[in-house]
């Protein structure tokens, strides 16, 4: 019975649930042939959602960016999305939500005000954004010349979106050169993301991230929380390449991973080509948090 | 059988061909999460596909500007488009040419190198871009103050794709405001197109089209070789709104319409609000160029 194989994940879609490899949108859907969507993704660790209600509440705001209307409310989302993973049996795992413009209810039209939007979710197992041996000895990231992020002016980065383009030219590059991973910056040369995750720089004893034209990610600000926590000035500021490369170490914050040591940029090499103190301090915070039931909460079929 | 019915269109995907409210893609496919997808758009009218050369070409280009690499050959995708529009019984169609990068062949992976890439097409009822009835009096743009076009540093224009946040965003802006559609400037303020089209302006009886910035249109370049015909010079070349605005007569050209009379820019009036002369005359030719043999070709289910 393939239908019932939920090992690979479980998706919700229309009122029903299925295995996730059986959730599919057409190919006229203008999620699709627009990107005309957003999303949003939150984990299970150990059977419990982390901060639930923070990846709730950007996804309702990704949608009112982005003009979506759907039938689900929040509350209607988050029993969804303990259905889903409830039903996969997984125990860690990433757990998308989306919603789509759909298509016009008038055949031919082009009015993006005339669209069924819907929602759908799906899990899958948990998704390492870094893979586990980069984590032990801290990524290397490749900064392209040639490529920008795509600006805040053309399409919102705190709308979280699939406009992946300048990110996949990124990869192809940092990949080919021998890096893990790509780190972009803005038309006027400021740090800005890389795909799926924000950066931090530790200098002096201060931590600073990029202030605009990035995602607002909540592993970010669970980070910038555990600075609070461990008493380390934190700010948001506009920060150019120069002035992060100067950074005595540097990490990365992701859904898929959490904090995560950065050792390479480029040919600058940081914190003696190691994980560096600060970012192994709140990796472990971050983790601990994790059990916290202020924070988390637990996968629950019946909720 | 509504499995039968091929009155809404057909599509063909992994060796089948299906109605195209069948055809549908994995919601965890690149093509889709990360718009890791490049497509083509060739029309069928009256039984003929119109300039089918120029558009696989351009699909070819796609394909490797994206570092898309497909199982199927450039023949085999006119065969694929002759047997779906054949099947569809369409005699004006849309038809819609897609490479997805598909998904990791490594489950987890993060390399777009290490992903399937697939090839599907579709074809639809001929879409007009512009409604009939703006095609006779001439289409109504609006040109957002604060959205800007995705620059050329963050994805490449001419590589034909989905990223289409900034055009939704000018799109609701316009119909919001009584417009037709919309058309967006780059980060300098040149000129660059809409969605689904490029634009042209006549001045002085000389046509000018944005030269940068934007898509290789082939109704652009037919309109170009009917300049040509017609002895009326023709250059491309960077244009500020302000020179746009100048214009004696303007319009757009888009393989859902070919040369469509725009009348109206903001609060600008052209060719005393209706449609000008030169794209009337063009329009006729591009429209008496659909039955010359040397540039189309008859719908054939054997092809």
């Amino acid at each position: 019975m393939v239908d019932k194989d939920f090992s690979n994940g479980a998706a919700w879609m229309a009122q029903e649930i299925m295995p996730v490899g059986k959730a599919a949108i057409p190919v006229t859907d203008w999620g699709l042939t627009h990107s005309d969507i957003t999303y949003d993704v939150v984990h299970v660790w150990d059977g419990r959602f982390f901060r639930m209600d923070d990846y709730l509440q950007r996804f309702q705001r990704s949608l009112a960016k982005c003009r979506l209307s759907v039938d689900q409310s929040a509350d209607d989302m988050r029993r969804i999305l303990h259905q889903i993973v409830a039903r996969s049996g997984l125990d860690r795992s990433y757990v998308s939500m989306v919603a789509s413009r759909g298509q016009p209810s008038v055949p031919g039209s082009r009015d993006p005000r005339l669209c069924d939007n819907h929602f759908y979710a799906w899990c899958v197992p948990f998704v390492w954004v870094f893979l586990e041996e980069v984590v032990q000895r801290g990524a290397h990231l490749k900064v392209p010349e040639t490529i920008s992020r795509i600006a805040t002016e053309s399409v919102d980065p705190t709308a979280k979106n699939y406009h992946w383009g300048d990110f996949t030219q990124g990869l192809f590059e940092a990949k080919e050169a021998g890096f893990d991973n790509t780190l972009l910056l803005d038309h006027d040369g400021h740090v800005t993301e890389g795909p799926g995750f924000n950066v931090f720089m530790v200098k002096d004893g201060k931590v600073r991230t990029p202030r605009s034209g990035v995602l607002e990610g909540i592993t970010r600000k669970v980070a910038m929380e555990i600075c609070e926590h461990h008493g380390v000035p934190v700010t948001e500021q506009d920060i150019s390449l120069a002035d992060f490369l100067e950074a005595d170490e540097v990490f990365a914050t992701t859904t898929g991973g959490g904090p995560v040591p950065i050792t390479r940029i480029n040919e600058r090499v940081f914190s003696n080509d190691a994980p560096g103190e600060v970012t192994r301090q709140f990796n472990q915070t971050y983790w601990a948090w994790h059990e916290d039931p202020a924070m988390s909460e637990k996968v629950n079929a019946d909720y």
